[in-house]
């Protein structure tokens, strides 16, 4: 197999004929499948089904220190719940609130919390000309769907192997005051799947904000979803290094059992420094009396502590891993040879982003879409739902089971490679 | 007896004498009773215990539409559960979002994006100069807190038995364009325990609001505490009455299952109509990517329909009548005949309403305390906290066990015996 690249014209011209007899004998399949969201599969969930077992009219759902679970109340969470979703975050149970059913909600909450009233007492960010965020990309396109809603302005920021740009971050948020926030997801990242080095936790620790309301909102979404045991990426704990860089207040960390036990009725927190907790506490006074302690006490008795999360995530991995797996050889396989595309091999996550070549993308989305492969659209990724170099696609491998999964990777190289050839040949 | 106020100096000194000989014999049993908070007692929890025998890890958790309620999605809530809380509302299913374990929650981001975004597509809220809101008096604490929180204005309204004064609401709302909402609780209102007449709820419905996002925020949290099942106040449903005005879009009503299986841990939903609900699901696709369905899947299977809820509800007013009725009665013995308190008898809800000479109310909850009682502070149901007659005391009789209520009650009316001499004596 040759470099698409290295090809001439004939010879492209050649491939492309065999690729669109290929191409039309796949939409004569009719497939139906759909590869766009990082759900869980049935299966996945599944898992945890024996929790429900735990739980029924005979159960005592009280807290060890006595709070009845079923009644109003703990407006940060029970004991129980605070000690375990710290372990996902590696700080102390008195940095953690327990929230509801998303992190997603806690993260807009935060943003908008301190558009009304501002951080630590400093002016709410609706009252000021300009708000900026940084924002690492490719990323989670709900958080930067969270940005624009607010009407603030979003910077991209390149992500490699080790992390954002570094110097770009330091340069912008030690720089310019308006630059309130970085979305960060800092393992598995979506969609890249890379876990950012020691080397960049610790500069992020040692940021020195223009803004006293800047924060890092630490997305650990993937804390425990490591899909080899034994060759687990390690992430530095972010709250730790700020607070040994004397910045304790900087970063906001949220993680959740979306992915652990129930995507949407699971639980979810938010650690952080005391004062950033009072400072929150004193907002969802207002705003709730508790969340849900009955959940939090089911969660807690089912997972018991961080040993029992990672059995339990063992099982995730072993259902998910072949998953991953497939995707990964049938692109090295269809896809490296020809110089038409690059990948980071996932060792956890929910994701794999493939990287075409420069402004193949959509066309590829939409190639996939005649076969009946749904993508991701090309952009959503990015702030503003543009991709500048149109080139990134993200692969949700964990849904569908492991034959759809093989069989729409294998259509999806065909739909890369007929779009590769068509970008080159336009170009010739 | 004699009414208090027909007594002379000497009469009065001598009936102090024996309340103060009757104060310090309760002060040395060292009571700690707590009368503050609206929560239900654990015998009434424990009526929805078998809420979790319905659930196991045998379940299919899926809906009739075949919706997976542990993975992602349904924004707006499960065909179901939509539908359950439609009757609690009396509404069309398709007017309604189910939202999370709180409709105090949905209360506060409401209007946190009133101000943020505005509402159909009206001025956002922060960028006025002027923002207020009518709040009938005696109300709910968390209400009016919510609009402090957001700097926004409170105008109070007096409450009658029939509603609140519609005169004023009408004056303020068709004539002042700042007026952007009110507080209702029109069924077993908190704390008075009044219902809405129809007359009132009719009037609501044909406001000619000089503000187009002027709203309604209709708290339907009693609509199913009735203590009498064949003695229950009716509400006329708000929404239609809206619609066949020609006002359709003027209000949203809540309401929720905290006091009908557990408190903080049941399901809420909101109302409204259709150009409402578009606009609330845009802001709240940004916010989350839905609410906890296996929750909604347990409750509906668990209540089934309003039957269902109406049989659950006369189980809990079995449990909470005799208090309501233990603290009318020691109430119509110790205190009518003296003239010294006047307060409603509720045919539901969470509370009893105890208006005592004006200026004592204070001093009555102080007393209480030094007695052992804890009271909600005098004041809190109003806005600011501020009480102008310093009148009015909440009671909440749910939670302590009837002996407790008994003589919590009995040391009650000793405090406002005696507030009310030392009040009296104090002006002569």
């Amino acid at each position: 197999m040759k470099p698409y690249l290295e090809m001439n014209r004939e010879e492209l011209l050649k491939e492309k004929e065999g690729l669109e007899q290929e191409f039309a004998r796949i939409k004569a399949l009719a497939l139906d499948l759909n590869l766009t969201r990082g759900k869980p599969s049935p299966q996945q969930l599944d898992l945890s089904m024996d929790m429900y077992d735990i739980i029924s009219s005979k159960s005592v759902l009280r807290t060890q220190a006595g709070t009845d679970c079923r009644n109003y109340g703990s407006l940060d969470g029970i004991d129980e719940a605070k000690r375990l979703m710290a372990g996902f975050m590696d700080c102390e149970q008195e940095q953690v609130i327990v929230h509801g059913n998303a992190s997603l909600s806690i993260m807009y909450d935060t943003i908008s919390r301190s558009m009304t009233h501002g951080v630590l007492g400093h002016t709410p960010w609706c009252r000021l000309d300009s708000v900026k965020f940084l924002c690492p990309v490719p990323g989670y396109d709900r958080h930067f769907a969270i940005t624009e809603h607010f009407g603030i302005e979003m910077i991209n920021i390149p992500v490699y192997k080790d992390g954002p740009d570094m110097d770009m971050v330091e340069q912008l948020v030690n720089g310019d005051a308006a630059v309130k926030g970085i979305w960060c997801v800092p393992k598995y990242s979506n969609p890249q799947g890379i876990t950012y080095s020691d080397e960049t936790v610790r500069r992020f620790a040692a940021l020195k904000p223009a803004a006293g309301d800047f924060r890092i909102f630490w997305d650990n979404a993937y804390a425990v979803h490591d899909l080899y045991e034994n060759d687990r990426d390690e992430l530095l704990p972010i709250m730790k290094e700020c607070a040994k860089a004397g910045n304790p207040d900087m970063v906001y960390e949220f993680c959740s059992t979306s992915k652990v036990t129930f995507s949407g009725a699971g639980i979810s927190a938010m650690g952080m420094s005391e004062t950033n907790r009072n400072d929150m506490l004193k907002q969802m006074a207002i705003q709730t009396i508790g969340h849900d302690k009955i959940k939090q006490w089911t969660h807690t008795r089912y997972l018991k502590d961080m040993d029992g999360v990672r059995a339990h995530m063992a099982k995730h991995a072993a259902i998910v891993r072949p998953k991953f797996e497939t995707v990964h050889s049938i692109l090295s396989e269809e896809i490296s040879p020809r110089g038409v595309g690059t990948w980071i091999k996932p060792k956890g996550g929910y994701f794999i982003c493939f990287e075409a070549l420069e402004g193949c993308a959509k066309a590829i989305v939409a190639k996939a879409k005649e076969a009946g492969i749904e993508l991701t659209a090309a952009g959503a990724p990015f702030p503003y739902g543009t991709d500048p170099k149109d080139s990134v696609i993200r692969i949700a491998p964990t849904f569908p089971d492991l034959e759809e999964m093989k069989q729409a990777a294998q259509v999806f190289t065909v739909c890369v490679r007929l779009a590769s050839i068509e970008k080159i040949l336009g170009g010739k």
